[in-house]
């Protein structure tokens, strides 16, 4: 069963777009967008939810390879380019590679804050690219001061 | 009174962040993007909802000058870059040239295309700069087909 959208937060403007992830693993999320509570006035999938998803995208690997305890994510900054509307659900994944988990890993111990691009491709229903994302995370320690 | 978020659609995903317009005239427009039903889990401004005011206040200067029935707009691209969290409404304008309107209604009449670069500073209720967008709108045609 999907898991509901949000990483361990709750954000209502996440949750009213009803996103669901499908799949949630160490360094690896995959999540689907549903095309009915997020259509505009032509019924194609509007902006926002493109950037709903990026953003949840990228951000989920990165938060679960840290102790929420110690580190927190934001995001720095987003871009969406988009390709091709669509008419139906749209999906996207992001895994980080065990490189990358290990230079976080390294900066975080390091100097108490990390980050990484993430380029998120999205995806109709019939496997069309609908829009790419481009989302820069940063984790932080919480007594980070710049 | 402010009016309605949507420049004349009816956007669901807009209606729900309850962002208002608070001026609309040819070529300019000024919106403000309440916090309480777009506030994240810490309690500041959630990173859609400057996308949302972003777009709209994009969008809606070149919606003013064209005729729907001959032409409708679409977001090519948009980025947005956060620069401090808000915990306020956060507001954004942003106005055509006389020039540039000029240019876009040469560009229809020539081609049945237009586009333009809106960059958008995001301000707090302070009047900080909390994030700046930049969105490539297209106003096409209705029979225009690439």
């Amino acid at each position: 069963m999907p898991e509901p959208a949000d990483p361990g937060f709750s954000v209502p403007f996440v949750n009213r777009t009803e996103m669901r992830y499908l799949a949630k693993e160490r360094g690896y999320a995959r999540a689907v967008m549903p095309l009915a509570p997020n259509a505009n006035h032509v019924d194609v999938m509007y902006m926002g939810a493109y950037t709903v998803l990026a953003e949840a995208t990228a951000a989920t690997p990165g938060i679960s390879i840290i102790d929420p305890k110690e580190h927190f994510p934001i995001v720095k900054d987003i871009a969406v380019d988009f390709h091709r509307m669509a008419a139906s659900d749209v999906t996207a994944e992001f895994r980080l590679s065990e490189e990358q988990i290990a230079e976080i890993h390294a900066d975080l111990e390091r100097k108490g804050s990390a980050g990484y691009l993430a380029e998120i491709p999205m995806l109709d229903a019939n496997g069309n690219l609908a829009a790419t994302g481009k989302v820069t995370i940063k984790l932080l320690s919480h007594n980070w001061n710049g």
